[in-house]
């Protein structure tokens, strides 16, 4: 290691004398250069370094490494509406032409129109009949098949690019940095297990089997032809939001978080969990305060609180009194989108 | 690879000469020196070697090789009774210390008066009475003591040994020999998962988080010190068993394997669906017919069906249609156990 830092020394100094870059004040070996220098880059380079150096009494085996990660307004853009939200919406065309009796049927009719005002209105059942329509009764093959091709043509309306695209390039730092020091880095969010399954390895390097989301049940059957296969079906088996989540950790991973990562009322219990376990710990909540770069919301500071993504001041209360790190966008993040 | 293999040569060769080590027919570098020559180590070695070869037509991306094995007859022991419900009726009397209502109820009044033979008679409502009293309701800590405790002092009446110790060496191989190979190996069992994790990571290599079982749900709260801890529920989030492997499967890991093992009709789907992938599968499906070394049963071959993983003639059936490759083990294991 300090073999590598003298020699990217001496390439830096050489590159100054020579005109080439600019004098920056982060080292060329900074595995987050993203972020400014402060507690919250501090506090994640002092657990990962502590946590990994055999030396150190907070040394945690490598198999024991494990790091949690809410995805929505954690890891990508959540504001103003959960990107797999979009997709369903998106979707009730497609399955009104497949049901046409269905364009007459409150709420499809209301989101066929357009209308934002109305849209807006629709309340939690309603909201819940357009998930069961679009995320249910087709086989997982052919959900995946929609899933990739909306994942390519739909754009976000303000940065008019693909969802995939709106991650943060900060939280991307932390999640190459932890597994080049041998944490399993694990997506646990709210959002549907198969909808994010289809980007995660792409867009975060996830894998699959460490992505744990809220999940409904799935149908083995066959088809005429005798081949099987699975149905996604209505019933729900994992709620991956609040209480879900340290839950849905124990059956998907097993093992305790060492390190977990949020941004909302929705994942106070994963932090919760998280930092009481035995030994060093890290529970980290980013901030949405920099409406310049992003958005700003929650009631924590006084931002709106727009529902999505809640960071109450119960939650910000919380945070300080537990030791869990505050991530200010505004202030934390020297970049935010790429 | 050529290197290594003369190198061994060399080290046999001059053993030999020496008179240290008898003449044996395998090869020094043979990853399954276990297995006897035959089509169930050709079929494996070709799978594997096919597989992760990169001029090969069948070959797999790293990422997306995934072996998925039953446990319970497929990797250990599994007659005359299953493990776990060996430990179920081991912790009824502790059960009843902290009960001691239930001592004149039955089921417990009858496991309680070690009556061997009222006790196979049981019926499967009774048996979920136990489970359900010796598997719920503590906190996942404290079930987790109480396993360890039982899995350190219980020994099998027949071997004298701790459980744990009663895995067949051939399948350690192939274990270890496809985790070679970049192969993600994955139990996926009718067990329950709370158990099996306690000693997956020891007893076969495998970590908590590649452990697919027959899963309830926990319920999260905190204790009087407002830490927050998990306990054991009665709700069954997962059934692991027949059309419940490929649905789990799904859940918790979200790919289809490349190869699959088992041993009974419990595991029918499993190889099923797996077989039924894209490229190269590997299907495969254990016979118990060595009474001397192991156990002798199945109705498939004439053999007794002991209702404990039952291999019918329509599996076997099944088996010989769909080319799943049979694995006799009188035949093909030159070891059973260690």
């Amino acid at each position: 290691m300090a073999v590598t830092r003298r020699e990217l020394f001496k390439v830096s100094a050489a590159a100054l004398v020579a005109g080439v870059v600019a004098p920056v004040s982060i080292a060329a070996d900074d595995p987050l250069p993203s972020w400014n220098d402060g507690p919250a880059k501090k506090a994640i380079l002092d657990f990962v370094h502590s946590t990994t150096d055999r030396m150190s009494s907070k040394f945690v085996p490598d198999a024991e490494r494990i790091a949690t990660f809410d995805q929505d307004g954690t890891l990508w853009v959540e504001h103003p509406m959960y990107t797999q939200v979009v997709y369903c919406f998106d979707r009730v065309p497609e399955v009104v032409k497949a049901k046409p009796e269905l364009a007459n049927v409150e709420p499809f009719k209301t989101v066929l129109s357009g209308d934002r005002a109305a849209i807006a209105k629709l309340t939690m059942d309603d909201l819940l009949k357009i998930l069961g329509a679009t995320l249910t009764g087709m086989s997982v093959d052919e959900f995946e098949a929609e899933t990739r091709h909306w994942l390519e043509t739909a754009r976000d309306p303000r940065w008019k690019r693909p969802y995939t695209e709106l991650t943060y390039v900060p939280m991307t730092e932390v999640l190459t940095f932890m597994r080049a020091k041998g944490y399993k880095t694990y997506i646990v969010t709210g959002g549907g297990q198969d909808f994010v399954r289809q980007y995660s390895e792409k867009t975060y390097g996830i894998p699959p089997e460490q992505v744990v989301c809220t999940a409904g049940g799935t149908k083995y059957g066959y088809d005429k032809n005798g081949r099987p296969f699975l149905t996604k079906e209505a019933n729900l088996l994992l709620n991956d939001n609040n209480a879900g989540k340290p839950e849905g950790i124990h059956m998907m991973i097993g093992r305790r978080p060492y390190a977990a990562f949020g941004n909302s009322t929705g994942d106070q219990q994963m932090l919760e969990y998280t930092k009481a376990g035995n030994g060093e710990r890290l529970a980290m909540i980013i901030l949405h305060d920099d409406a310049d770069r992003e958005y700003a919301y929650g009631p924590a500071q006084g931002l709106p609180d727009t529902k999505v993504g809640t960071f109450t001041q119960a939650l910000y209360d919380e945070a300080k009194s537990k030791g869990w790190v505050v991530i200010s966008m505004k202030n934390d993040w020297r970049r935010v989108l790429s």
